[in-house]
This record gives structure tokens, C-alpha cells and sequence, in this order.
């Protein structure tokens, strides 16, 4: 097979294993890399960090879900760059030589040049980042219990989520959830349904991205639940004691940071252009600059919607760039023509917000309440891979619609647990 | 209510529990003290660590448990000593007052004066050793794909567990299920069914404390699923590069420690008499010696049975004892006559070896094969707390009886994932 070319993906997310997948049955050698052995489900991840869902609930080892693609091989390593002339991957003392690569890393938090905030206001993007809030949320009703100054105890039971996108109002509404419905009746000292939950938004509405009706409804929706929202609210620091704006300071142990995502570190390797937040320029056809034998899908890439906006980085388009980009590997590896340019098709914008309330955008349809919470777990199920986790969803999902608890309440990861 | 008597339990294990809610009715005040917020199904930690379960499906918050105990308060912290003559719990800057006391702090690992070795050939305790443990394997056969040298790749498939008592049978069985079962085809430069498993004994037989025919099938059918038995083997180190037994070395990345457990710190916080594993030499009411208000329970006391043989350090003794302790407080609090001396009923010992099949030893009648595990496996869903871990293990113990897959697989705790 030493004559088939090499296909190296870089990054197992929905981007790099909907590129693997789509290259089955094609005559090329595949190497997916990525610096975990799982693929994880990142639209359930902040289930996980509000204890409602296990880390193994929406994770599945790469080589398990690529054991019986015959012409893929999995490697479980950190990249530290790429060999542009020698045509090389990078991975520790390995190279990893391609024909074509595709990068498809993901993002990271990005805290708009303020480094030293993510100390104090971790972003949710890794299994590590949910146990990691799992732990502080659950911790500081834990200490506030302990604690007999009254004003160390209310800002141990103040919750700070800044950025109002999805995954914000998702988090803000689930802590909401956590602190008002299954910790009410477990402690002694304190009374966790007061406590706050702060959604700070730097502008005038909730979900941007969403038509102005359905910000409307989520912002309704997450004030019922007693989340507090502070619209047009620049955060000017984030310190051990909470949050400033501007003039004022919040004052909260719990900080989450939900407000921007910048592209990995891959726009360095390649030595391309990139936009601010660091995600690299591709063209229509999702290559680098000229690198026509590389490509970047989700969000390591900027790639624009036939209207010039820039697309969303959600699950959908990454899926639909990694099928495309091994659609343009066939064609080319066949000596055919390449295929049109990268067009995104609309798969809608979902939101949940808490129990029996979401919202989606379908553009030609709108959706929100009971309906659209429906559909959203509905899909959120059908997308998760293999029965087992499907079966383990839904049973989880049920028991906490039925009970208000939450089963997954355990404060692990302190070193000595 | 400050005129009832204060009983502190320190641990929530099942010698804790089983006393906390036996006191439910009963007119004291109850602190249950544990450095942990949940309760952890040890008997399952095993199927943790080989990546059959997730940690929420065999642990509950305590809070959750107790919720609706009105006489209980949890109190999460780390108990640092014991004021005996003010009688009150040190933990952290406060301290908790008692009129009694319940020692249910469990046991730790006894490397028999070798503590070096810990570092080597981590024990199975907590559910951080069990992530921890699983890790380590897992990432053993990642490191076995990557690695071109022979004798280090044949060295980090070989895992070595020490102990034949029910841990060591447990872990070594699972272990083999895992490397040549459920990772059998989802390598390319390894072949994860040529890992060894090494289960190493110091004595002349697995599972010593039970019948000989027991031990006999159980040797049989770990042979058959692929484990080197050693027996009649002591560990004289273990090392970076593996175990020493003798003059032999085994060359092993991966080595689990499942030979001896001892008791916890509270011997020393109670200045108690200790056996050599550090266990509290109590008296048959299970109180300490001129303590008559303290009392220990489960692997924290060192108890004997009827006929002098001590007890073992399994979930029926520490239930029964916590139990037996309530009574006896119960009693105390009524002016009434002390209990009659605790005396363990015999709950039997189980066993799980692998794939249909498992030993039990009743006293009165003995099982093995298919009918133990049975047995073994409805016993375990029925002491499960609560109808969603019940559901989550059954689903996934399907699901792995009709794969042969392992559905957690995850590699986490690495500080990046």
C-alpha cells in the first residue's frame, strides 16, 4: 500500500473524524492524531461540568469508533509542528509524513489578550475544564456551608458566567437548575435556592446569533429560573474575588467564561494568515494559502457563508468541512475535477436553556419552549455514537427530568479523592 | 434540640452510613464527617479502574443520601485528631463536639514497611486510584503502539498485579478481558491479546480465605483467560522497571498493588491500641479500650469472629457493625442495657473472576461458574444505591457482556485532557 497516498488528520473532533469516515472506502492511507485516545461530544460537555452526565457519557475511544476502517490508523500524540517543505507532521521524536493534511484541532478560550483572566475564569472546552467546574461549583456550596462570615458565604454562592451565547446560557441556566432544584433540600447551614447565578453579557441581548424574538424568550426564560442578567456589561477583569465591570465588581468565588473561542495553535505550524481569534484564512475550497494539499475544517478554520458572514463553530459546519475536504482528496487522488467551492448548509442554531425550554433556528422556522427542547434532545441523542451511550443519555436524562437531581455530583480530581 | 446527644460519625463508607441511618428515628443529633461528598460502592471500584463503569455510577453524594434525614448533618472535611478529654473532632479550624463517636474511616493500602513502593504499584482505594489506575493501563498500550524497541514494548504489555485475594483475582481477570477482548482489534503496530497479566501470590493458593476447591477453579480459570499465575512468590521490591521477586524481575510498566490494606489514621487520633495493620483492637461492644464512647467500625476496627479468626474486611461486617452500634447507642440514650456482644451473621464471600464466572462461599453451601455470577451480579445491582445506578450499571453490564467492549475507555487526569 506503500504507493497510496497519506492522509493525515490532525484532530479526532467532528471535523477530523468526518473527514476519517467519508475516506473509507478510498484508496488513500489515513493517520488521525490527536493528543487524546477519545473523541468527545462537546454540544453535552457542559452537562458534565453541571454534574448531570458522565465524562464517558459523550466520550468514545477513537480507536474504537475507526477499529474497523481498515485503511485508518490512529496515533495518540501532542503535534508540535509541521515540516511544511519536507511534507511532515510533527509528533514528539515521530515524523508523520502526508500527502494531504487536514487540520482539524478545534478552538480554545480566548480571552481577548487578557491571558491572566483564565486563571480565574475557566473556559468549557475539555473533559478536564467540566470535571474541573464540576468540582468548583459543587465545592464552593460545600465551603459556603463551612463558612460564618456572611459576606464570604454569599459570594462563595455567587456564579458568574460571562459571555451570553449558547454555551453561557446553557451553563447559567444549568447551574440555576443544580443550586434552586436538586441542592435545595441537602444542606443544613445554607439555603442553596438563594443563590445567585450572574449572566453578563458585554452586549445588548442574550444568543446574538438568533433572531431577536428568541433572545427575547431565553432571556425571559433564564430570569424565571432566577438567573440574574447584566446586558450591556463589559467585563474589565477577572481576580480572585469575582468579576469587574468597569466601575463595579462582582463579587464571586465561581467565574466561567463562555464569551469567546480562538483557533488552536495549528495556524502557527502552518505558518498561515489568521484572523484575530486566530482561526486560519482558508480558501472557498477550505486549503491554506498556498497549500493546496492543505486543508483546515471547523473551528481551526475562518471560512465564510455565501453572504460573506462568517460561519458558526458548531458541530454541523465541521462535519460538513470534514466531508467535503475528503470529498476533494477523492477527486483529486482520482485525477477528477475539484468539487465546488465549500458551501455550508443551514442545519440550524440550537440552544437549550433548562427544563422544557430551548430554542432553534432553523431559518425558515423558528422554535422555542417545550417543541424546540424536544427536538433538541431528540437530536442531541441521535448524534451521540453507538446505542450504549444513546441508552445511557436517555436514562440519565429521564432521571433528571423526573427527580430534579442531579446524578453525577462528585467532587473528584482534588488529588486525594 | 440542644439538650440531645451528639453523635459524630467520621467516614460515610458503609460502617458510617449503615450507622447514621439506623439512628434515623432515634433522638441524637448525627454529623456524618467525610473528606469526600460521596459515597463510593467499593466492591465496584475495579470495574472502574478497568473501564467498565464510570465513577458516578458507583458513588452518591451523601447529602443526597441523608437529605431527608432530619437528625443528620454531613459535614465534608478532613478530620485531623481527636480531643479526647473535651471530647470533640478537630476538622480544620473547627471543632465538632460528641457524646459519641463512630470511627468509620475505612483502610488504605499496606505495603507491609515498604512504603517506597506505593509510588510503583498504586492500590485501589479511592476513585482517583481507580482513574488513575485505568490511565495507566490504557495508556500503557498507547505508548506499546508508539514504541520500536522490542523489550520495552514487551514491557509495557505486561501487567502485574500483586495479591491473589479477591482484588488481585478481580483486577487481573478484568485486566485480561480488556487487553484481549475489548482492545483485541484496535491496534495496528501491537497486538493488545499478546499483553501479559501477571497475577503474583505469596502464598500457595489464589483467594486463601476460601475453600481450596474454590481457589482451584479460580486458578483454572484465570489460566484460561490468559493470566501467568505465580504463586508462592513474595514481592521483595517494586521498582520503576517492575517487580522483584527474588532473584527474578519482572519487566512490567504497569503494576497494581492488591496485597494488603491497613487501617486509617484514627488509631493514632484516638491513641488506640492497633494491630500491625494499624486497625483499632476493639472490644466486643466495639468501643475502645476505656473509651466507652468511642466505637470503630468496619476496616477501621480490628474484630474478631466467634472463633477468634478476625473478621473480614468486606461491606457485610462494616454494615452490621454500624448497625450493631446505633443499637447500642440507641440503648445507651434509653438508659437501657447494653446489646449483647456484636456477632458477624455470615454474608459469605464473593468473588468475581471474569465472563461468567465467579465463586461464593456461603459457609453452608459453595458456588462457582455461571450461578456465582449470577448471584454476584444481582447482588451488587441490588446494594447499589438508588434506581438510576442500578439502571446505568445493568445497561452497562449488557452492553459489555454483549460487546465485549469496555464503554469508558477515557485516558483523563493527565492535566491536559
Amino acid at each position: 500500500m506503500a504507493d497510496r497516498p497519506n492522509v493525515v488528520i490532525v484532530g479526532a473532533g467532528f471535523g477530523g473524524l468526518s473527514a476519517a469516515k467519508s475516506l473509507a472506502s478510498s484508496p488513500v492511507e489515513i493517520t488521525v492524531i490527536d493528543r487524546r485516545n477519545y473523541h468527545l461530544f462537546q454540544p453535552l460537555l457542559y452537562q458534565v461540568a453541571t454534574a448531570a452526565l458522565s465524562p464517558a457519557d459523550i466520550a468514545w475511544p477513537i480507536r474504537s469508533i475507526l477499529s474497523s476502517q481498515k485503511n485508518a490508523r490512529v496515533l495518540m500524540g501532542e503535534v508540535s509542528g509541521i515540516d511544511l517543505a519536507a511534507r511532515q507532521v510533527l509528533l514528539g521524536k515521530r515524523k508523520i509524513g502526508f500527502d494531504y493534511l487536514i487540520l482539524a484541532t478545534g478552538a480554545r478560550e480566548h480571552y481577548f489578550g487578557h491571558d491572566t483572566w483564565a486563571a480565574h475564569a475557566p473556559g468549557l472546552k475539555t473533559l478536564a475544564d467540566a470535571t474541573s467546574i464540576r468540582r468548583q461549583i459543587l465545592t464552593a456550596f460545600e465551603h459556603a456551608e463551612a463558612e460564618e462570615d456572611a459576606s464570604e458565604r454569599a459570594r462563595l454562592l455567587t456564579f458568574a458566567v460571562i459571555g451570553g451565547g449558547p454555551t453561557g446560557v446553557e451553563l447559567a441556566g444549568a447551574i440555576a437548575e443544580l443550586a434552586k432544584k436538586a441542592l435545595a433540600r441537602d444542606f443544613h447551614a445554607i439555603d442553596p435556592t438563594a443563590a445567585r447565578v450572574v449572566l453578563i453579557e458585554a452586549g445588548p441581548r442574550l444568543l446574538p446569533a438568533f433572531p431577536a424574538t428568541l433572545s427575547d424568550y431565553t432571556e425571559r426564560v433564564l430570569r424565571r429560573l432566577g438567573v440574574e442578567i447584566k446586558m450591556d456589561s463589559a467585563v474589565t477583569a477577572c481576580t480572585k474575588r469575582g468579576v469587574d465591570l468597569g466601575e463595579d465588581t462582582l463579587s464571586a468565588a465561581t467565574v466561567l467564561w463562555g464569551a469567546g473561542v480562538a483557533g488552536s495553535a495549528a495556524g502557527a505550524w502552518a505558518g498561515a494568515a489568521t484572523d484575530k481569534a486566530g482561526r486560519i484564512e482558508v480558501g472557498p475550497d477550505l486549503t491554506l494559502p498556498g497549500q493546496p494539499n492543505i486543508f483546515a475544517v471547523g473551528d481551526t478554520a475562518f471560512a465564510k457563508g455565501p453572504d460573506g458572514s462568517p460561519l458558526p463553530g458548531i458541530a454541523p459546519v465541521a462535519k460538513q468541512q470534514g466531508k467535503y475536504v475528503a470529498r476533494a482528496i477523492r477527486a483529486r487522488v482520482a485525477g477528477k475535477s475539484a468539487p465546488k467551492p465549500f458551501r455550508y448548509k443551514n442545519a440550524g442554531l440550537l440552544a437549550t436553556i433548562g427544563r422544557r425550554a430551548a430554542v432553534i433556528d432553523f431559518g425558515f422556522v423558528r422554535l422555542k419552549g417545550w417543541s424546540a427542547w424536544w427536538i433538541w434532545g431528540i437530536a442531541h441523542i441521535f448524534f451521540l455514537i453507538g446505542l450504549r451511550n444513546r441508552v445511557l443519555v436517555m436514562v440519565q436524562w429521564l432521571w433528571n427530568y423526573l427527580t430534579f437531581q442531579r446524578g453525577a455530583r462528585l467532587i473528584t480530581g482534588t488529588g486525594d479523592d
